[in-house]
């Protein structure tokens, strides 16, 4: 992703290896700050991932890949790091099939370094190939609504809700992306809206309750991520996203849902069987250190919730579109998935 | 509504007269301050108005009332004064409403100060009779959620939305309320969520995102307030509303919508006719002070949306309760209305 500082315009991944640490930008403190983190071992990727230094389903994955290649490296057990990593947090599909997938690469014999590098690698191949399959459902003139921040610093680098985004806009598509802010931690409007402003991609951020209102208005088409699509096609995703799926249904706009494979969970039959984390409070009464509630109001804080596979238009995968009814072809393996 | 304060607890309205000054509660500060404000002069109940330190229909129709008897008492121009206060902001009816009721009784020979009493005191007469009509709406064990703050501090005293609630909670019927904090400025954390602790009735802080995950799991019925409703019964309401009633008819949940026949505006004949109020974009970037948005994403910040009437299943009235398509019953002044 293109990244603009006060030393110039860089090209970065979300998370990389330099062959001695691996670093990631601190998503904590984006847009004020821009801060690199070099870490050196798998329970500082685990804390990293719990406090949401790093974040989104992708790059979860990808931290938890080079997280299990430092166990190896420092020659840690490798049970007890992938019991660590797996539980740093419970939606996201993503860390379970990367863990999973370097336990069996490196017990197959694969080198660490080059097998955790090819996972990662494959994300954004993946990410680009997502690009490519949903440049083309946003047109010319288009008012695209996103939710969350589903962009390159959620998924190593290009995104996948943003994947499409940025496809289109390189194709010289000229678009406006609406940007809801995603309560309680902002990352549509902190997050988001930094990737579209580095790249010069036309956008503005409004709050999540005024989304019916520009779907209503302005708004053709819904771009989200997921954080898992289980095997009737239902979704977790950021809390809020269950809602536009539903204010779509009703306004019949497009809901697309751009995920790669390893979101998938054939596992587990239907999302009410997704396990969804509560968060802290503080995260909702807590603004930059503020707080903003009475004292003593109790609060509610589900980090994810569950959009039914009826509100989904389309998937947008790195082998192509599909129909919540037809995923089952990603199990058998069908048609080229 | 009771106040409960460091200095102990008062029965307190939101604006009131004490012979010399208008006094309101500053609703700004709240819940972290409580502060008194007196105002001697109608521009500063403009002002107020207009700044938000009082918001809420109802409230801003009582603050213009006795904006027009300050202007009387002073000796000032009562055309000007009116249009000021009418120019203090655009889209709830009620502040029109006042100005206009104000003038006429003037203009009638009543004295300043008894006409606006006697319009602020109605206007807390017919909460208490929207409390009655709607409190039979809450079921014991009831999940019942509000947007933003349709309470005491937004309607003199009791509240439009919160007054079923309050009625319901003294005739001993215990439910649960889901008060969704309402951004950009949070009135349903800090205003609504201080109403309800100060009652002690028993209520959660959700993100407004968090909505629809609620009401599929635990939300029996909506009410909210409502800032103009027109002739073919649209309405406008503080942005996030429409989401709400949208989500509530796809889960077939009841959506109740309280207000005075005040808040009724038959000289528009549907939602796309009313204006709708565009703040700042500070209020969404700005959160105490502090920026959090990247430095150059615009923001869009309309501070109402518009829910049409087919998705109201009632309006809760200090009449009775009335479907979308029997309100012309008051405007024909049918059947007691």
């Amino acid at each position: 992703m293109r990244v603009r500082t006060d030393g110039g315009e860089k090209d970065l991944r979300a998370v990389w290896y330099d062959g001695d640490r691996v670093q990631m930008i601190d998503q904590k403190i984006l847009p004020g700050e821009f801060e690199i983190i070099g870490i050196e071992d798998h329970r500082t990727v685990a804390a990293c991932i719990s406090d949401m230094t790093i974040r989104g389903a992708p790059s979860i994955g990808a931290a938890a890949a080079y997280g299990m290649m430092l166990a190896a490296v420092n020659g840690e057990d490798l049970e007890q790091a992938a019991s660590v990593l797996k539980s740093a947090r419970p939606t996201a599909n993503d860390l379970f099939y990367a863990v999973d997938h370097m336990m069996h690469s490196m017990s197959s014999g694969e080198d660490p370094v080059d097998s955790a590098e090819a996972y990662v690698d494959s994300i954004v191949k993946r990410c680009l190939a997502i690009g490519e399959h949903g440049a083309s459902l946003i047109s010319e003139g288009s008012g695209v609504m996103t939710h969350c921040n589903a962009g390159a610093l959620a998924a190593v680098d290009v995104g996948t809700a943003l994947a499409p985004i940025r496809a289109a806009w390189e194709r010289g598509t000229d678009f406006f992306v609406y940007v809801s802010e995603t309560r309680p931690r902002m990352q549509g409007m902190k997050l988001t809206a930094w990737e579209l402003l580095n790249e010069g991609i036309p956008h503005s951020i409004i709050v999540d309750g005024a989304s019916g209102h520009f779907m209503k208005h302005e708004v053709d088409l819904i771009i989200t991520g997921a954080d898992r699509i289980v095997s009737n096609g239902d979704l977790a995703n950021k809390i809020g996203t269950f809602e536009k799926a539903v204010i779509a249904k009703e306004l019949n706009i497009p809901f697309y849902v751009a995920a790669p494979l390893s979101t998938f969970d054939f596992s587990i039959a239907s999302g009410d069987d997704i396990p969804i984390e509560s968060r802290g409070e503080e995260e909702i009464t807590r603004v930059e250190g503020l707080h903003l509630a009475p004292d003593g109001s109790p609060v509610l804080n589900p980090a994810f919730d569950v959009t039914p596979h009826h509100l989904v238009t389309k998937f947008i995968t790195e082998k192509g579109l599909l129909a919540p009814g037809e995923i089952s072809r990603i199990k058998e393996g069908k048609d080229g998935f």
